[in-house]
Parts: C-alpha cells; sequence; structure tokens
C-alpha cells in the first residue's frame, strides 16, 4: 500500500516537471504590422530552449525509468523511504529552472553549471534512496546483478556531471552536448 | 507493473496539458472607468483562444483513448516502451504551445503549419510506440481487428495532417477547420 | 481497467484545476520604501479572489464526489464513456477562468454571467454522462435510489445556475452568494 | 473504491503543490551587455525564495506522509470524509502563496504572520479529518498507539505554530527558523 501511494506521489511530480519545463515557451507579442517571418524569427530565436526543454525531458524519462526499476524490484518501505524519496523529488522539482536557463541563456557559463550542480544533488540524493531500499530489502529476491549495474550507473552519472561541471567553466556549449549525451546513452544502451 | 505506473504517468502528463491549455486566457487588467463591456469585448476577441483550446482538448480526448487501448490490449512492456512512450508524451506536451500561438494568431500561416508539425511528431511517435507494442505482444489475444484499425486509424491521421500543413500555406483558417474535423471524425465514429 | 485509468485522467485534470485557481493569487511588487502595511492592504484587496477561490475548490468538491459517486455504481464503460467524461472535464478546465474573472471583479456583471454559464456546461456535459452510464448499466445493482436523488440534484443545480446568471444581471453580488450556497448546500445536506 | 480515489486526488494535489512552488523562480531578462555575473547575483537575491521552498517542500512531505499514514490505518470512509478532506487539501494549495511572499520578503512581518496561519489551517483541517477517520474506525484493528502519537503530533504543531506567529510579530527571520524546524524535527525523530 505504502509503495503503491508512494510511487503515485513520485509518478506525479515526474509528469508535473515534465510538463511545465514547456511553460517557460511564450507566445509573443505582435504589433499589427508584423506578420508570420516575425513569429518564424521568434520560433528559431528560442529553439535553444526547445533543445534545452528535449534534454531535460529525457533525462526525466531516465530518472523515471530507474526510479521505477528500483521500486519494482523492492518489497520493504518504511519512513525513511517516503523522506529519502521526498529529497529526490524535490531536486528533480528544481529541474525546470536551470533549465530554462539554460535555453535563454546558453553560452553563458552560470547555467550550465547549475544545471550540473541539480543533476548532482538528483544523483546524490537518488544514491541515498537506492542504498537505503537495497538494505531494507537485504536477502530478499531482489535482480542483484541488475543493482550492481544501477550503482554503476549512479557513480557513472556523478562523476560524468562532475567533468560536464568542469567544462562547463570553459566551454557551456561542450558542457550542454555531455548533459544531452548522458540520458541519450542511458537511452540507447541495452542494459539498464 | 510496469504497465500500472507507465499509465499513470502518461494519465498525469496528458491530464496536465488538457488543463494548462486554458492558462493562456488571462484576466485583463481594466482601467477604473472601464466595465463590463470591455471584458465581453475582450472575452469575444479571445474566442478564437477557447475555440483553439477546444480543438486541442479533443485532439487530447483522441489521444488518451487510443492510448487507453493500447495499452489495455497490451501485456508486456519493457524498457525500449517506456522510452517510446516517453517520446510520444513530450510531443503530447509540445501542444500548448502551437495551440495558444493558433488561438493568439489565427490568420497567421506559421501557427498553423507548427500545429501540424507537432500533431505529425505526436502520431509519428505514436506509431513507433504502436508498432512496438505490437511486435512485443505478437501471437497473444490481441485485438487484431481493432488493431488494423488502430494502423489505418494512425496512416489516416498522418496523411491528413501532411495535407493540413499544406492547406495552411494557401489559407490557415481551413487548415485550422481540418484540425478541428479530425478529433470530431474518431469522436463520431463508430469503430475505434 | 477502463474505469481505473478513466478515473485516473479525471482525478488528475480535478485535481491540477483545483490547484491552479490560487495560481492567481500574486506577490505583489514593493517599492524598497513599502512594507508590511502595503502586503497587508495588497491582501485585503485580494479577499475577493481567495473567496472566489473557496467557492469554486467548494465547487470542485462536489462535483468530484458525484463523479465518484457514479463512476462507484458502474461497472459497463465504453467509448461514449471516455467521449462524455472526456467533454465534462473540458468544461470543469475552463473554471480557473471565470473564478479568477469573477475574483478580480466581483462589482461586475460579466464575471458571474460567465460563471454561471460555464457552471451551466459542467451540469449539462454532467448530466448527459449520467444519463449514458445509467442506461449502459441499466438492470445492473446500481443503486436506484441513490441515482434519483442523483438525477434531482443535477436539475436542481441546473435550475439554480439558470436564476443565478438571471440574478447576476440586476445583482452580481447576490448571484455569487448563489455561487457559494450551492456547494455549501450539497456538503451539509444528509444524502447525496 | 472509495479510499484509492481519495488518495488519489490527495496525492495529485500534494503531488502538483510541491511542483508549482518553485515555479515563483523566474529566469531573469539581461541586457545584452550583462553576463554571467549578473545571473549569479541575481541567484544568490534569490536564494531567500529557494530556501522558502525547501521549507515548504519538507512540510509537504510530513503532511503527505501523516497523510499516507492516517489513510493507511483507515477502513471505513464516508462522504463527511471526502469533504473534511477537500478542505485539507484547499488549505494544503494555499500554501505556494505565503511561501513565495516569505521567500521575497523574508525581512517583513506579514508574510511569516501568513505562513503560520495557513499552517495552522492545515493544522486544524487536518485535525478535524483526524478525529472523524477515528470515530469512523472506532474499534477495527487500527493502530491505537500510533494514533495517540499522531494527535499529540498535530497538537505539538498547532502549539508551534501559534508561537511561531507571536514570535513573527517581533522577529520574521526567528518565525522561519521554526517553520525550518517543524517538518524536520518529524523528519528525523524516530516514531510518526
Amino acid at each position: 500500500m505504502t509503495k503503491t501511494r508512494l510511487e503515485a506521489l513520485s509518478d506525479g511530480v515526474i509528469a508535473i516537471v515534465m510538463t511545465i519545463l514547456i511553460l517557460e515557451f511564450k507566445v509573443p507579442k505582435l504589433e499589427s504590422s508584423e506578420g508570420d517571418w516575425v513569429l518564424v524569427k521568434d520560433f528559431i530565436h528560442d529553439l535553444p530552449v526547445v533543445l534545452s526543454y528535449i534534454i531535460s525531458f529525457l533525462v526525466l524519462i531516465v530518472w523515471w525509468m530507474s526510479h521505477h526499476q528500483l521500486f519494482h524490484g523492492a518489497e520493504y518501505m518504511d519512513r525513511k523511504t517516503i523522506i529519502l524519496n521526498g529529497i529526490f523529488l524535490m531536486f528533480i522539482a528544481f529541474i525546470p529552472y536551470p533549465t530554462a536557463l539554460m535555453g535563454e541563456y546558453p553560452s553563458l557559463r552560470f547555467p550550465s553549471i547549475l544545471y550540473g550542480i541539480i543533476g548532482l544533488l538528483c544523483g546524490g540524493s537518488y544514491y541515498g534512496l537506492y542504498h537505503h531500499i537495497l538494505n531494507k530489502n537485504a536477502g530478499h529476491p531482489f535482480n542483484a546483478s541488475g543493482n550492481a549495474l544501477s550503482f554503476k550507473n549512479t557513480w557513472l552519472h556523478l562523476t560524468v556531471y562532475i567533468i560536464a561541471i568542469g567544462i562547463a567553466f570553459v566551454s557551456p556549449y561542450i558542457s550542454i552536448a555531455v548533459y544531452a549525451a548522458v540520458p541519450i546513452y542511458f537511452i540507447v544502451k541495452k542494459n539498464g
């Protein structure tokens, strides 16, 4: 029972974050003399926002997939699971801000650095949640190899994000490319 | 289990998109000398936004109905189902932007073209999801005639949207009429 | 299965509408010389918005309660149920706009009239949904007296709203009082 | 059945409130001559908003945890449960406004006072819901000690909030510290 509602709350938060990401994308106000070309120019000018949105959407798909796999295997939940899951969701809910910032100012360094920091906080809090659920369910028929892989994935995630933050100080564009590459890697690879 | 949460995430995203569509509809700021007639005039001026909202709401009802039918029949889900479903939801989440744009500037061509493109992306990603779920569940007591029909529907959807995009270059109003006709057709016809 | 997802979609839309109602309530921008009293004055000035929000929240609780009761008793669902339910949800999603308008301009007539019209559309579409579900489940152990009552309630709702719209042309404040009285009546009375 | 949908509606509202809290955090508009440092300065300037958001997120985690525990133990639900739960959710949905106000003007007294009042209304309506569910399920194998504890918690919550409102008249910062301490206390303590 606990699990069902905890999953519902998590699905709710992730679904909302996925959807409000795009709200930053505003309809421009045209002068009466302006027409289609102004809309097209505005749209092209906003393409980095769209790209930034797509990156974060893919990131959220991967987080949801990991969360789903983790809770699917788990059987026992407690108070601490609720709290650690809540903290993870809190950092997930932060994602729209650096996403919008990075889309608006892709050439600046601060947006890419902040995006990386939020990503690290998501990864770190997920690691804590993961660790706790594994301990809580130790000895149960939990898919051990899958867990080993997921631990590896979490560390991989954290390491790549730290590197991407470092790169952001030099070139935000390369850093954004790394952020885009992470979810694509997890999406295309065979084993979870 | 996978199916339940995947459906919950999809229901969440579609419910949010349905609801935020109308947020574009803002309360006007009146001068102290202005009264009811300014509100009425503002409301009438915004009627294309309402109409555009209603079209997209009907489109979303049809998408939800198709998604529901597809997952209802399916039994086996995998990693790829999650990803393809996520990409479909991403395009669904794009719908509010061209909806607002089309409501604000119904006489311009770009909004209708963009609305059609997003519709094509929804249709194309749905087709991919459909194809994958059908392959994954091949040989199972899946309603074959329903599936054949749905494939036909998907192709019909894609073809009509391509034509509507073409029409939008000439007359956006006819194009909008086509976008309105598509969900009404799927709603009134007998077999899904 | 159909029922579960249809309920989930409905719960999602109603939960979102309940929550975005209050988003209209904005934090004021203070000048550096201004302090607590400006915030208090702004808050008092916005109290009609809060009141308008509370009315709509109560209305939504009653709608949710009715919807819940209706689907609880029903067993068979079809394509048409999905569509009629979708149309009901569409009018529900319209509620925030007249709510905000009525809160902002409670002394004007148009907001109260529009609020009544949206209420009528919710009531009318609910009546359609109700009628269809009852026909679809005829002969089944459906709580007949409860249904008779609910039909009476729906007609009561529609009649009172038509009267309230008429009153709004004369005095919007009395009309708002009627809108507030309707959900309170359904909440305090014993039998649903 | 009633319970499942009531939980779903509550999870939906709480998930949305958790997520829209952060929407107040807007991307700044830079002049073309401005760069990273303006973004950093803007971010630092907005840190109280982030802090205020984190406090409310923790508060919401604790509310959700309490709600979950309460409904987990309960078996019988009725019309009155729906209504009392709806009123509780209404006050929960108010949380984003004082949160944003407190984040924007942490040195003023009104935001902290209003935050406390909303907290009291959440606590009071939760107490009513709690009381009703306990009466409704009296004599059933409900965890009696857990309930006694939760009653104690509810009273503790109400008392501390009244004190914090009093403190806000003297020092809003100490009051905010108390609001932050409450969820942290409930999160770190062993027994619920």
